[in-house]
């Protein structure tokens, strides 16, 4: 049903949006931003981070509420939402990578919201090349509303229901609902354990918050560095349980599934299960994490990394 | 003199760069281009942070070669410093922040080069506010050449002049050179010290070292947070002394200059110096930073922080 966002030629599109803030498109319903791949936005393999990725959903995010004239005072809070103190906390991501642009490309973030359950909005995503029209990247996300004063889980109250519903679509999640359970994971079953993760006063967002992106770096933290290095992430999905503030200390676990640690050598590819917790043992992010080998897909099309890397 | 750099509505100037990837201007010797401050960029405070800052000049200096048609095979080098192996590494870098920009706001970056004694490049960097014109921030910085096989630094052979050479503007440093001398720190002289900061994978750069604008975010994990909290960067000055490669563990050493910390209260201005250094104790960075009250300047302007942080 997605695929009714047909991809065209951007050039002439991109005119309309010199300033890079983007636009409604879709009959109101789907907002669309562009953005170039910037120097500072890839890492050792010359290709954009899943951070970054997460960024620009985010910045999407935040711009299509603010387009629609929905920004209320805080950080994508409604209006009516403000006036109540509620606040936009995301439950799940699901994110699947094809491939990872790189410095200098320019990719078109497409996204839109839809009704999800009784008390929730689930929003999409969808980035694609702009030059090949290739789809780099599908995300759905799942959030509901957190009262900021009590941090306790609100119901969609009408008022906001009455900002938000004229912009819900009608149509099923970009990526596929992973129906498997999110393995609880403990000091038992954990391969790899990283401990005190603390937030950067840099990594606090306008709430005093970490913000969810910066859970993902700590989350890799405990991946063991022969995945990162011979593979990157194709899929990944994180479930959100527990608010972590400016002086939490975390702990990252690591599991990798049955012995594929040993089937690097062979290029096969990997899963992970993880967990972010609290020192105090309060889950924060289960998640789990899909690799495929690099060269399968990016590396080949460079021309292979540079023989030296002292 | 930098003054010739006139600023003036840049509406019909922002159109010819729709993909924000920027020009050559001013007679081919200075390069310019536009960022939109991104809700990612920003942090606490609703502004920028030093790193966005630092990034977005890093952006303009490799967009500058780029666009120059000097980009060889790696990061920034020119075709006859990739022939040769060598590559550009900063040892100076002087930055001044009038005001910080914050989320949507326009800023235009301009940068261009000049020689710097004998086998030295300066290059320089002035950032306004697209609305207003404001001069944001300025920043002026030294670089040299390194073998990056032997690691060990060159001059700059004639082939490279050859190149580089007709970008060169003759200008002084936007940043009025800081002659006082940096101090050394150690373990009695500095007041914060914070020990076991480790790269993580995303902080490597394609040279897989870590990319120089990393070393802010350690720089600063020794400042106090309530320096931090109550003040902003105004000025920085960093002399870069070693690299630092990926199994680097690091340790950070601020020192609070004089009895300032006691004058928070009272909001007044405080300079600190930095360190930081392989745990082997071989330095890595010099660093002094200057801090002004937070609401001296763009507080004010936003109304005040939500009084809710919880």
């Amino acid at each position: 049903q997605w695929m009714m966002l047909d991809w065209k030629p951007k050039r002439p599109d991109m005119l309309i949006d010199p300033f890079g803030l983007g636009r409604i498109v879709q009959d109101g319903l789907v907002f669309r931003q562009n953005f170039s791949i910037r120097s500072y936005e890839i890492g050792a393999d010359r290709t954009a981070s899943i951070e970054t990725l997460m960024n620009h959903l985010q910045e999407t995010a935040l711009n299509h509420v603010k387009t629609a004239g929905l920004l209320g005072d805080g950080f994508g809070s409604t209006p009516e939402m403000s006036i109540r103190n509620l606040i936009w906390v995301v439950t799940k991501m699901q994110v699947k990578v094809d491939r990872y642009p790189t410095w200098g490309d320019v990719v078109q973030v497409d996204t839109w919201v839809s009704a999800s359950g009784k008390n929730g909005m689930r929003r999409d995503w969808i980035i694609h090349d702009c030059k090949t029209g290739q789809i780099l990247t599908r995300a759905s996300s799942v959030w509901v509303m957190m009262n900021k004063l009590t941090r306790r889980l609100s119901k969609i109250p009408d008022e906001v229901r009455g900002e938000i519903e004229p912009y819900f679509m009608n149509s099923p999640p970009v990526v596929e609902e992973d129906g498997r359970k999110l393995q609880k994971l403990d000091d038992n079953t954990a391969d790899f354990v990283r401990t005190g993760l603390t937030p950067r006063w840099g990594d606090l967002d306008i709430n005093q918050h970490v913000n969810n992106v910066k859970y993902i770096g700590w989350i890799l933290e405990s991946a063991p560095s022969p995945i990162l290095e011979s593979h990157e992430l194709s899929s990944m999905t994180l479930e959100y349980r527990r608010e972590c503030g400016r002086d939490s200390v975390l702990q990252s676990l690591t599991a990798v599934s049955g012995d594929e640690i040993g089937l690097l050598a062979s290029n096969g590819n990997v899963e992970c299960q993880h967990l972010l917790r609290l020192e105090g043992g309060s889950e924060i992010v289960r998640g789990r994490t899909q690799w495929r080998p690099k060269n399968a897909n990016n590396l080949s099309m460079l021309g292979g990394l540079p023989a030296e890397s002292a």
